[in-house]
């Protein structure tokens, strides 16, 4: 921990107007009072994500009794959805709460700051981010912004969306039109899939008129909200495009150096809190969705091997695309694409195949 | 989060005077100094369990700014390794870092709170503990020592231990003299398996006297510094009786109700903290010490399908027995199967089939 000192002299009324009578400077280590604003990129439907904003505000909060206050506010309500890091940037807003794959705009290796398609499930993130250089490499990034970013919180792998008609293999994909944004939608094209990007509000009429034929969400819990379930037949899994998406606080920099030592730890305390709580709530609501889902009729669908293999080969060409054309992409898919291959050893060993034999019931 | 509300007079001595001088009593909001001892089970060459508790006292030190300090201490320096719960719930210390399943003689349920034989791997069981009512579960049961637990550290699925010789049946393992203490052992005694309880430093010698033909410790780092890999050829997996083992701080209640509510909260975020990043540090050492391990010649070899199966059966014979004598271990036991059973057909679905294609590369 760095050392930098802060004096406060952030007293109560009573005790100025004491010290004030006797004429003395008196400073203690009373932290001030703080009132920041937190934007996100969800709306208050999205209630897990949503929530994970809420969770970090309010611990900060618990853990200063009310000093360090944070409002978190709804997507658009302040800063539009997708411009979260703009106005943290910016300092329209000290904080917020967002994805580091919306902003690939501004520096294109953001993206493994969510997660990329095949990449690490949530645990291998989170050991990437934390422990593997993952953090750092994308901090470098986000400083170039004046920003500086925690991770607060994770889906785990996604569920690979919605069909009104079974696919079966590649040529079964081609022509047909399906909601899917980001990385996962540029593979998708290189099938012949016709991708529209829509927002998750205008998914289930666009499903429902057969503007479109297919639509990936989140998962279970997540989809269900949005009705998802009566206007496709075919769930299928996995969303091997989002295996471990990282959700993060973005804070501008110049307001964070004016935080004490202690703010700072709280505030990432809080950040790390969320990340691991965000998750269990997605397990804990998408395990009982799930059920429903099935109990109402859905059928759940694997994708075929060849469907994968051919995604997975085509994600892995946009890497090196990237990579011969972005520096900074370059560095950071190097280190990542080792710490994988290494990541993917060991749990291949030890959690796959405790999965596969304990998983069958 | 609770309000009761407390008063602190504890000013530095500065302002101690100042205000004596004016005849005023004066109470602010400044947090008191606070010195607590952390007894662990854990002697400090196990660098990642006795670093997660190292890493709870110092986070609580950084967002405290130093005036809450714990030390912690490695086993048998002022409490036996094994009898931690027993100094926190006498007040010999204030609290402690180990795990639940070692004072199953106190409450046969506590054994859930760590983990259990093809139970839950790291990310279910914090799902179960923090959203799927297992904590307060535990928590109930400890409130009757005066004690209240947190989740502070996981390891994942374990390794499945060093064998002399290859085995690949039920009959290869009738005879074995195996160290592996716990549950696991008493599935395995089940099997025929000569059992011995051996602390982590005899290990290696009675493998290397060939007192004992087969050994379980943890995982690849952990093993290796133990050198197994020198006195066995063969390295089994999955070690399906520690599938996502919880550590836990424990806390005697009576001084956790002297807290504040923002040390009391500060004290849980680093928990949550250690939790999270104790298993991110388990994954980037496990990852390369497995690599070092192959390297050197260990021959890494899967328990045959009939073994797990036979040891699945039996130690769910032993719940079901414990259920029967014990009224405690009944109620945990149900709440907890049908959580298991919800989340893996969850998993088995998300997180099995992406990890199935994902990590063949």
């Amino acid at each position: 921990m760095k050392r930098r000192k802060f004096l406060y002299s952030a007293i109560g009324i009573a005790g100025t107007t004491a010290l004030g009578s006797c004429g003395l400077i008196f400073q203690n280590k009373t932290q001030p009072n703080i009132n920041w604003q937190m934007a996100t990129s969800w709306p208050k439907s999205l209630d897990i994500k949503y929530g994970a904003a809420e969770f970090v505000c309010q611990r900060v909060s618990e853990m200063t009794n009310g000093r360090f206050l944070i409002t978190p506010y709804p997507a658009n309500e302040i800063v539009p959805a997708l411009k979260v890091l703009n106005a943290v940037e910016n300092g329209t807003v000290e904080c917020g709460h967002t994805d580091s794959f919306y902003y690939i705009d501004k520096s294109l290796a953001l993206a493994f700051g969510t997660g990329v398609p095949f990449g690490l499930n949530a645990r291998q993130q989170d050991a990437w981010l934390y422990e593997g250089g993952g953090l750092e490499a994308m901090q470098e990034i986000y400083a170039e912004f004046g920003v500086i970013n925690f991770p607060a919180g994770n889906s785990g792998v996604q569920m690979g969306g919605w069909f009104k008609k079974q696919i079966n293999s590649v040529a079964d994909m081609k022509g047909l039109k399906m909601r899917i944004p980001g990385l996962g939608g540029e593979v998708m094209k290189q099938l012949g899939v016709d991708v529209r990007r829509l927002a998750g509000g205008e998914i289930y009429q666009a499903m429902r008129n057969n503007e479109i034929d297919a639509a990936e969400w989140i998962g279970p819990y997540e989809d269900e909200r949005l009705r998802l379930n009566e206007v496709a037949a075919f769930y299928y899994y996995p969303g091997w495009w989002e295996p471990g998406s990282s959700d993060e606080v973005q804070v501008n920099r110049a307001r964070w150096a004016q935080l004490s030592d202690e703010y700072q730890e709280i505030f990432k305390a809080a950040c790390t809190e969320a990340n691991l709580r965000t998750i269990a709530r997605y397990d804990k609501l998408n395990r009982s969705a799930l059920r429903r889902i099935i109990a109402g009729g859905t059928k759940l669908t694997p994708y075929s091997q060849e469907i994968l293999q051919v995604c997975k080969k085509k994600a892995f060409e946009i890497y090196e695309e990237n990579a011969s054309k972005d520096t900074t992409f370059k560095k950071v898919y190097e280190q990542w694409k080792t710490f994988r291959e290494q990541i993917y050893q060991w749990h291949g060993v030890n959690e796959l195949e405790f999965s596969k034999i304990s998983f069958i019931l």
